[in-house]
């Protein structure tokens, strides 16, 4: 459970909200956000608060109903707030690393005398990934910043808290200029939320509409439904907008470029009710599964997803090809916290924790499993050994996404480049290996037509290696020795969906 | 948050395991079993080994992953284990009632000096409720037994503690014959795994084989699956099992009467994925969904399901129709502990906690809308405005068991007659009332043919009054004064599925 | 475990502090304060602080410094603060009765409907016992108010909050000329800190001075030596004390008495280092001692304290005497939270988990010992046999004040009257019981002198009976049957000083 | 609270405990034993059991009293145990370095595949601090044992697991024989309690008998009293003790050089009532304090103590100089846990934390300021201040050790050589540091003389370095370097006694 250097470079998917309501409870309507926005990060969660004076946070480690009990809400009151979610890697179990994060004043490290000149103080929440840390990191050191942590939401926070320019807005304005790579942050400063998209828009955030002048914003629209907000729009690639008492108002802190919304969003990532781009996820899964239906087809007796993500392309899939969709495998849906886990000896009797196969939906049968994605390979695998183990007769493996072949950069931990199966083998190869009986992915112009977008409205680099941020060398270098560094036994597949909690 | 009086009064349903496995790591398969029986209950986890010498038992409050930790685990060594999962009902949140109770030595209350002459340690897990414990308790109160909660099962373990009977088998078989009502229970005893069912089976309870001699004892097959055992069959009506080192042996301890399980296994209670009397419950499930749509046809462009336990059902009913299936409200899954409400403004802003409508799915259509059942009335009321809300525009409610009309008696939480919509109105009111075009329940031929079984092989008197095992005048009446006595507040919905965190 | 009515009718010596610093971190102030008063209640710790809108409060079980970490500490940002330590009563672990406690908005139980109109929100903390709480109580709840506790200090808070006088200042000066009983209370209400006595000022309180028109108040002068505040005054008996960002005004909000502080102050409750009256207590008790040495002479070898309360008086014993001072009894100081008991086996072994004999000190020696108070004389007994069996060839117990004969109404959890050893039986029979070779008392002259005051500034109704506020029969009564009614198990010596966690 | 590299490089004072007593609660025993050596060490506490089969471990960081309650005491069953309570060194708050130390199975490491080969399983609790680890821990690794710290216990624990020896027995002394260092050590091997100490018996330890064939091994004789043991005699140095069903034996595992017993133990380390070398030590104290007083004479009107472990000193310089004893400083005994830091604006207030002056003894007065030793000076230079703050007219100091010139490194944590401020000052120098009017230490003979022993019992090395066990250059370096290197927030005073929570 040690959180080492390597932990640390590891970048991860996480959610964030803000909210403007002088006149609500910010931290209960951040809270029930946060709750429906978990699926986008499990390991911590926080909300920081502004009254009149100053910005109070709490965070810890934890599910958002784990980490917040009623009489911390409680404490936490203020006009408006910033919240977050952040995903859970293997052994980073660092508060440290929990947001939203302080900067300014009044935080720990600057109860400590610090050789730093803060200007204001700021909050922030953070999804993506920079790819310029290290550099502006340095830069801030030398002006006497002290760094708790090497993430990038700390370089962001310190910068705004630095800036040297007169206003909030234009330190929130300079400092993202500063930054290279995809972000969506949501930020607290000065009594106004800011809410910011990276140039390209890589990282989805929008904006929602409680009434009386209040406003949200979130990482999905999924978390206005909980709390009664109106969906209003997306924030722009490039865009910053700022909510204060007299209302919103919205800035180009930068030069948009094409949106690049990463498609795994539409994949997986996001809440299947969530809308991005005008379009209903669900709709865009099941869409996928159709295409993929009609691109690849085959004679079987049943469809079963790979739950709970891969249901609605088999669904979709199902109605396409007219194969009924039955429910092949249950999933335990009570994992609450750290989990304790098997030990060998019941390994080898076969502990299934996960997914549990119904045998009667099963058996005899011919089988068509959708799964929304293949990383490393292995999860597909063993799934497809229990299903001929409780007597599927032949098993189709599909897949509503193309191969996976090049990492990403962009604040998605997968495997490198060397564990991504797709990258090493051909899909033959692959097939062989999961011991499918057919193999079939969607080809990316399927995959592009089922979101009813073009091409290029989406970052697909991690189909086509066309990064739309250019990645220095030097990331590339550590992503490779993190993996070549890590110990087998550490070594969890945390890729784009094998053992992430959601699948 | 008080834990009166009443709420002792209150008997819910409970999931059971046991495990002989001299050689294994028994604490960490009871540890899985119970996180696959969490289903059947999420307020209090514990597990009971015994060693050579004595039981000892670790209990709490919360979900087995939260009770449970790696350095508490590594201390439950033992031979052989019993564990529980209990039910939450609103408010309880008492520690003394969690199980496996001990009874006999080394119990908090007996290290104080107490009149009581044990004859022997016991741990008791119980899922079901007796209804004669008020007689049963005052003769072991007479011998000198201080009571420490109001629990038929600390009654139990402590009729089998105190037995003049010379050895466990015979103690535990006599004390079970005293017991009138409805009862699965696993005791650890003497170096034996005991395990038995009422005379009816009103409450399921199975047998597995882990290999090597060694037998696992579940509520539900799924926690066979987890462990990597073989399901070998049902515990048959007043059959008391005795596992030991010599293996597995089986006595009647009482005469059997028909079999009479609870029918709401099969609807709604036990994991689709398990099997009870030869039925996969998935299959069942559908099926009634299937001769559902056959009872009640309808003109309708979608077919949705209440998640999760209505999506058998309404896939069966989809396939049936030939309406298709899709999913029309996505259910939040990260509950993970006490739960904080929305305020007042919260709820007028239209917070929605658990269930979100997926408009793309509803709007301008005609949906079907699929539950397991009705108790209250008032969830379902709710979720018919939100599909009209999201632009249905028309609402079938289909409903895959008959109206509730009865309250149980045998172990499951309804909700008082009085309070049970269809004991007071007409099917026709009940539509009205939630604003559905129509209203469709199964019939009972229907439920009792989708089983595949007759319907002696079930209590079914929640919906038809007949009442396998007799219930005291005495029992009635204090149901009646318990809901008329609750505040409104507290009132809670703790009925046959409204408001359970499975639904 | 169980919080049963009895514990609620067992009201407690407790520790108040407030504090107007708008400028300073009050949260952090009241911390260390409290910190230093914890010897006036170790059950729970509570901070309510008041920013620009609102009270928030943050409170629970346990010692100050377990209740608060710096992460709450850090949401507690307020301009002036109102906190509360409370004394450790057996079996009362009931969070709702820990302080300050919140009326008027806001609160857990408020968010629910009720039938009260709030005029204010407020936060008490009370060190004292009303004896009019039942008829106030009544009033109350006529007018909707629904009670969590059965405190006397909700009653206070909830008139103040419900009354409809204009402003906070009348508000609470009408409250406080209501009540009747001993009181010392701190209150934050509209921005302003109050803080008065009852008028026979039998429980402290002082006002200290920050420093920059800031300002606090605390049970004892220690809170100030502590966070660097200048004793300024004693609040007087009546008076009313209103703090505000205009600086300290002071009222009579009743016609004070003749000054009633408790004795027991200056004996044993207060710590040494506090003033009260002029007087180090230190110094009083030293003079306690010295003049209990002239009253009663005894030849002996060494003079030994029951720590820590007994050594002041025993080293003024020692030095009026000329028998040395030496440590008889070592004590265990690192009791931190809830105490596992001994089992019975253990008592046997002779567990000796407080004081540990110096039998070197002891052995071959004629020993005073020196204690300050004897209520139920079964600690005393035995350590007088512990002394004994380390050597000692004579016991002289002698004890720095009167014998205490009569229960106390006003705030202190005494035993009954029948539980008074010096109620029931003669000093020579108490002597007999103790197994001492001699007793002797301070008498009431020989106390009075020791304080350098005069016995009218004190109330001395445990050694006298002379009750400066009459005791409603009905409280008699409930006494008694609250002593009865204990079982014997719970029957803690919760009295003057033994078992006190101080002792 | 990053616990770095270095903080693995303290090595600190703790206390042990080892009972056999088949037939009684030895987790409960060891419980109360630990409880009443908590002075010897506040960071962590932990018990190991052994039933019949295996040995199971409870440890966590805090008190005795917090990582232990009545639910975790009922699961450690067995027939014997172990126990360990470590010091709490700053910023080190790693679980990890908890003791006892498991080897050999069942531990989380070993659960995963791992290359050594165990023999058997142990658990290891340890006072002291090997020279040699660094060559034995590598000599480890070579055989595949893959260490979680850096700990010189784990190194013992793993060589006794993976030894060759036929016997427990034999793999316990031929580990030892490896060891070099000061050690105090318990173990639980194959169902026998080991207790043994290094050839100079620098560390304490001694045997106890608690009747009925049972006996006890603990730091110090208060750990027997609490349980009713009686003392039987020390474990000699060089001596190897066995304790299983079939009584006690003693071997000499290796040549017993001259008895070394560190002389802070007699001076501050050990509690006062506590009997080393047959030797209470508080008369100890006290003989220190009157050969102070005699050797150092000075004419003042009080003498007082830095409390509580300057207490005994105090009052023999008192006695012996006929100046008069009392209380000057109170100190506040509720620390609990960690502690909350007074900001910086709090540290100008004048906040005392941990000393309160009582003004009345000290105001106009010339005062003798009795304390045990000076390290860094720091603190002492602080209450000198404060004195004089409160009016003392003249202070002087006397210490009744000599000065510190050299660091331990045997166990205890001082400061590198260059902190030691009387390695670097001349007493004159140091007298005008504190801003004392007199300083004197006491004389190395006038200690030795209190002891009533000969000097060639000790080891003085922090006085005369004169290590009996030669200091490898390397530990002299790394002393240096772990001093150099820290940062100066974090360098914490942890010092003979200055920061000590027990002074």
């Amino acid at each position: 459970m040690k959180a080492g250097f390597e932990q640390d470079k590891m970048k991860d998917a996480c959610g964030v909200f803000a909210i403007h309501a002088p006149d609500k409870d910010v931290a209960r309507l951040a809270y029930f956000a946060l709750f429906s926005l978990q699926h986008r990060g499990q390991e911590s969660a926080g909300i920081a608060v502004y009254s009149d004076k100053e910005i109070v946070c709490y965070k810890n480690m934890g599910l958002v109903t784990l980490v917040f009990d009623e009489k911390i809400l409680r404490l936490l009151k203020g006009r408006m707030a910033v919240g977050h979610v952040r995903y859970s890697t293997t052994g980073s179990s660092n508060e440290v690393n929990a947001q939203p994060i302080l900067a300014g004043s009044d935080t720990i490290r600057h109860s400590k005398s610090c050789g730093a000149k803060y200007r204001r103080q700021v909050a922030v929440a953070h999804n993506g990934n920079l790819v310029n840390t290290a550099t502006l990191r340095e830069e801030l050191q030398e002006q006497g910043v002290e760094f708790e942590t090497s993430s990038d939401t700390e370089v962001i926070a310190e910068m705004i808290a630095m800036s040297d320019k007169p206003t909030a807005e234009e330190a929130v304005a300079d400092s993202l200029r500063q930054a290279r790579g995809a972000f969506s942050i949501v930020a607290l400063c000065e009594g106004k939320i800011f809410a910011a998209r990276d140039s390209f828009g890589i990282r989805p955030l929008c904006l929602g509409k409680l009434g009386d002048g209040n406003w949200a914003v979130a990482s999905e629209t999924c978390a206005f439904s909980i709390i009664g907000a109106q969906f209003e729009r997306e924030i722009r690639p490039g865009e910053l907008v700022i909510i204060d008492d007299s209302g919103v108002k919205s800035v180009d802190y930068t030069k948009p470029q094409r949106e690049a919304l990463c498609i795994f969003e539409f994949i997986y990532f996001a809440r299947p009710d969530s809308v991005m781009l005008g379009q209903t996820l669900y709709t865009v899964r099941r869409n996928l599964g159709a295409i993929l239906a009609a691109e690849s087809q085959v004679e079987a007796d049943v469809v079963i997803s790979v739950p709970d993500s891969g249901t609605p392309a088999a669904i979709g899939f199902a109605q396409a090809s007219g194969i009924p969709f039955v429910d092949g495998l249950i999933k335990n849906r009570y994992v609450g916290r750290t989990f304790i886990q098997p030990n060998q000896e019941m390994r080898e009797l076969g502990v299934k924790m996960k997914l549990n196969p119904l045998s009667d939906n099963i058996r005899g049968k011919r089988v068509v499993m959708v799964d929304d994605s293949i990383v490393r390979g292995s999860t597909s695998s063993k799934i497809v050994s229990l299903l001929r183990a409780n007597g599927a007769t032949e098993v189709h493996v599909r897949v509503s996404s193309p191969p996976v072949k090049f990492p990403c950069f962009y604040g998605i931990d997968t495997a490198s480049r060397e564990e991504l199966v797709a990258s090493q083998l051909s899909v033959e190869q692959i097939k062989e290996m999961l011991g499918a009986d057919s193999l079939s992915y969607i080809s990316e112009e399927g995959m592009f037509k089922a979101t009813s977008m073009d091409r290029h409205n989406f970052c697909s680099a991690c189909f086509t290696e066309e990064y739309p941020i250019p990645i220095p060398q030097q990331l590339h270098l550590e992503k490779l020795m993190y993996e070549n560094g890590k110990k087998q036994e550490n070594r969890v597949p945390t890729c784009l969906r094998e053992n992430n909690p959601r699948s």
